[in-house]
């Protein structure tokens, strides 16, 4: 039999008892950020249920863990104290256990309706790392840009490519994206142009949450990498092309990237996706040996991407892709991030990269899914080849389990011009 | 007159009453870290002069900020305050100020030994920049890896050339560094090794302190760019060119940067740096106009890099280049940095990337000494390639004043062996 809270859930809801993923909140504009989880339509205020006692396992008990203002202490204490926290919320939100369901005052204090509260940013930051972790998107990347002939670099295929990102411009979903200005390059020997963006893209990504990080100098063997992560959101890695193009030889992306980087408020934890963990796609060239997993897992989840273009009001389904995209798996990357000895801290995120699939409808970007701007987009009776001021694009993740799901809820943005 | 203090200053020290520059220590292994300032051989406690009251302007004095565990509040508060204490401590250490002078008892607990204490890094440090700003590195590197058509990319004469580092990774001054494993490739087709770097080099670089952020979405005019910049620290940004050279393309540098960079102890700031302040080279082509400043500073800070070889204990000085070589000042840097929207915070660092000299002495790092390993550097009886294990490499950097020096003390680390 499926597990049911007393909360009524509805059964589209992304956030079931099956679920209870993690995020930061304001119960009103002036009080203090505080964790939560989202069962249903509500949040569950953890700062309210540990001061009530109800945290009462061995890992939990004395802690103040839930009394932050981010979740990183909690990420900090790593998977006995997830476990015993998950095991704990369940039970209290279960439907036969009378604790917090009888206790009108304590829920009332307890469950604040998800649509009264504000969503902030769920953990401090420290380092954000973006990989390129689909194949679909390196390869369709380097068409685009190298033409047919290797549009794969050969370091690929042994090496989960990854560039450092900006953590300071690391947004909440709902936060509006300024478009960013800076130099692009029309062609040959022309001399640079410098204004608004004129290729500006959203990349469709999620990002692994680390949780207990590990010492300068000390890799993480990619069998325990898992321990090392707390659970996914969905990321917009945001990105202006044109910027992107001329900037990125030889160091990488900079400026075409780090104006903004949206993700989703509710973090869902390993432990919540496990259900859905698949097989990861084989690996040819077997990886090196530090990379060789005893078990490469995947997770199905169903990602989307919409867009409302300005001045409408209907959301146009744009591509449809799934996490089982990703060649080189979150443990992969994490133990390779490692393997140098460089340090991971609570609460650094791990971007997978454009997570495109291999259909055309399943491209994680406008710059593939137009081909560089080379095949507008229809939609909504207008067409698009890059983001124009006042397009909103959303992401959605979904995992459907039986009678269930466990979902991310959304991750979304709105393009304001660049300031004149 | 030049001015003294009452501290006894040795005429060749680093850190006469002009310099005054901002660190962090523990005065003994379990104490808090707190904020302080070099005179001489000693360290001003700041919290002592704090509590004493002599931070007695508008700026500092119901500010908590020395009493703190970093410097990032007073970065936060900027220029007028960074002013104000310079101005109150070059008074409270004066030759005829008597408050500190002569009372004994605050004199012993402010002053502190510099010898005895333990310096740690001075400012939390949100997020890590490093560019790529010397000419003649630039031009090395792309002779080194591309040959002599076009060295140096089209791009960089309009750009200064940067990518995210990784902040988690960066250490103290003393810290040993641990020789870093990762994936090199030898050649052609042949398959990527996997082991200890074969290619560790330093690279020689300063770095530039932000101190006042802005806004996400508000870019920082370039001639306004220095009241937002506390000071400079040496740099030393440990490379792994092996692991650098295979893994680069197309994201830039990961693995190969992000196992350790040193960052000296003491903030030099600008206002004491400002003597020595020079034109900066003419640029050509001119900058764009988001570019384009009204007066462009370089500051004449002699820099020199030596290696204490393994199993030796005699220094030798391979290199001696100065902070006047860069052609992208750090003013254009940050202007750069935060056209696109980029939002700094207090703390943030921005490296300047290797300061090479045009004369071959004056290279920044092993890759430009020995000419990528064609031609070993003989010292001390020996030859280097690159780093050898139980090397240590030292930089120091010093302005030469009338009778007193401005200087940076010291940037060390060791290399330890790789993990088994």
């Amino acid at each position: 039999m499926v597990l049911k809270s007393f909360v009524e859930v509805h059964p589209d809801s992304h956030f079931p008892i099956q679920n209870l993923p993690y995020g930061v909140f304001k119960a009103e504009p002036g009080s203090e950020p505080r964790p939560g989880v989202a069962i249903g339509d509500y949040v569950l205020d953890l700062a309210v249920v540990a001061s009530a006692g109800l945290f009462d396992g061995p890992n939990l008990k004395n802690s103040d863990c839930f009394n932050q203002p981010n979740l990183n202490k909690f990420l900090g204490l790593g998977r006995p104290a997830w476990k015993e926290a998950r095991s704990t919320l369940q039970k209290l939100l279960s439907a036969d256990e009378p604790i917090l369901r009888d206790n009108s005052s304590l829920r009332q204090r307890a469950l604040l309706p998800m649509g009264k509260v504000q969503m902030l940013l769920p953990i401090a930051i420290g380092d954000y790392t973006d990989f390129f972790a689909s194949k679909h998107h390196a390869k369709n990347c380097g068409l685009i840009f190298r033409g047919p002939e290797n549009p794969i670099n050969p370091n690929w295929f042994h090496i989960p490519i990854a560039y450092h990102g900006r953590a300071s411009s690391i947004v909440i979903s709902g936060t509006d994206i300024i478009r960013p200005r800076g130099q692009g390059h029309p062609t040959g020997n022309a001399l640079p142009y410098f204004g608004p963006s004129r290729k500006l893209d959203f990349e469709l990504e999620m990002a692994a949450v680390v949780g207990p990080g590990n010492e300068l100098g000390k890799p993480v063997d990619v069998n325990e990498a898992a321990d090392h992560i707390f659970g996914l959101v969905l990321m917009n890695d945001w990105s202006a092309r044109d910027i992107q193009a001329w900037e990125y030889v030889p160091l990488g992306p900079f400026l075409g990237k780090s104006f903004g980087t949206t993700i989703s408020p509710w973090i869902v934890t390993l432990d919540a996706l496990e259900p859905f963990a698949s097989d990861a796609p084989e690996q040819n060239p077997p990886p090196l040996p530090y990379l060789a997993e005893k078990e490469s897992k995947n997770y199905d989840i169903s990602l989307q991407v919409s867009i409302v273009p300005a001045g409408q009001k209907d959301a146009c389904i744009i591509s449809r892709s799934n996490f089982t995209h990703l060649y080189w798996t979150i443990t992969q990357q994490l133990a390779h991030h490692t393997i140098n000895g460089c340090n991971l801290r609570p609460g650094d995120l791990l971007g997978t990269g454009t997570i495109s699939g291999p259909e055309p409808d399943s491209y994680g970007c406008l710059l593939e899914l137009t081909w560089n701007g080379q095949k507008p987009l229809s939609l909504g009776g207008t067409t698009r080849t890059f983001l124009e001021d006042g397009d909103e694009v959303f992401f959605t993740g979904c995992c459907k389990g039986d009678g269930y799901n466990v979902g991310f809820g959304r991750c979304s943005g709105k393009i304001l011009p660049s300031p004149p």
